[in-house]
């Protein structure tokens, strides 16, 4: 494995004199991990090749490997980072002064929004980061766990703003986050594929889903936002 | 990789004697797989070893090659058996007489019950198959197309029994098919995980957030067999 030190990395376009203005690191590492995202989104961890990914980068790969240490780390780095993007996406996305429903209908157009815009960070956390064990599935283990730990609180909510009778149990509410979440994953992924699906229409069919059912749905009974 | 022909597998209990009834080839093969199953299932497939594999299917490890010839058919065969399985009982499990929402349910009851049974199977289906590339990622893709089109069909079936409105569009009824199954494989996996949640708790759990959705299970309104 190519790895150098960072004297060496420079030294080769450096003749002693002083270099105009280097690009501050944060800048550079940001163009390498889009780069990588890019690359294991559409390739695979195994597929993907850190030369494509350097020239993508326009950096020498001696310098991904000093940045970010080896492939592995690399994946590693693009999936911590995409994680947070999409928790932060949702979490942003949803006004927590609205009813449940609400703020569902708003957390799934975030949700849906997100994936739509960033396939590759998508195909990285929903297929490709299963595929290497651990640390990677420790990280996306964590971000399912978020937004698991978000639909939960959600439905409890939901449970408490209803007057209509008793709430579900902790459990089925645990089942039914599961399941809510599940959902989404799949649709995502079958959006992002299918390519024709809108993110607004895909939020839609699993709101409408999620919140009027089947059995209300067959008989043209759909959620919407005025209703409440 | 160690490959015999058959009369070398053969050899080392004979002596040239007529050995007492040889065990037929189908259920030699049924032994081996169901050992490969349990192991790929709790170890995944780069953790297997096949020597486990020989010894817990109680055949010498150059029988198995000789029988499934690589690790990787082993384990595409393993994929091939268990999603074949899964489809036949949840099909089986559904009486095509009754009415979309009683056959959801069945159909759910049979696919959780299924899923409980046999978790080594569903691990490798829903877990260990993926990170595995071609062959295996196409059988599993098949399977799930197939359940995708059962469920389909279901939906379409309860639009037509439905009396109160216009049913969903077609593009609208795929995406819910999306939605219900990533909803069921995303249960079972919990299900599977945290060990206490009983198969027909799962499918009450998913077919009340299916069939009735959120907002009548808040207001206490649940899906029940008896209430059509």
């Amino acid at each position: 494995m190519d790895v150098v030190r960072a004297e060496d990395a420079g030294a080769a376009a450096g003749t002693g004199e002083r270099r105009p203005k280097r690009m501050p690191r944060a800048v550079r590492e940001r163009q390498m991990l889009d780069a990588a995202v890019r690359i294991f989104g559409r390739r695979g961890y195994r597929a993907a090749s850190m030369d494509e990914i350097a020239e993508l980068a326009g950096v020498s790969k001696p310098l991904v490997y000093l940045y970010l240490n080896s492939k592995e780390s690399l994946f590693t780095a693009c999936i911590r980072r995409e994680a947070q993007a999409l928790a932060e996406a949702v979490r942003e996305g949803v006004d927590p002064a609205l009813p449940a429903d609400r703020r569902l209908w708003e957390g799934l157009r975030a949700f849906f929004t997100h994936t739509a815009e960033h396939p590759d960070g998508w195909a990285i956390l929903h297929r490709h980061a299963r595929t290497r064990g651990e640390p990677s599935a420790a990280e996306v283990a964590a971000l399912r766990e978020g937004i698991t730990a978000f639909v939960t609180e959600l439905i409890q909510a939901a449970a408490r703003e209803a007057h209509g009778g008793p709430g579900p149990a902790e459990r089925e509410v645990a089942g039914l986050a599961q399941a809510l979440v599940g959902a989404a994953e799949s649709l995502a992924a079958w959006a992002n594929t299918d390519g024709s699906v809108a993110a607004n229409e895909a939020a839609a069919t699993l709101m409408n889903f999620a919140w009027a059912g089947l059995g209300n749905l067959m008989a043209g009974h759909r959620w919407s936002p005025a209703e409440r």
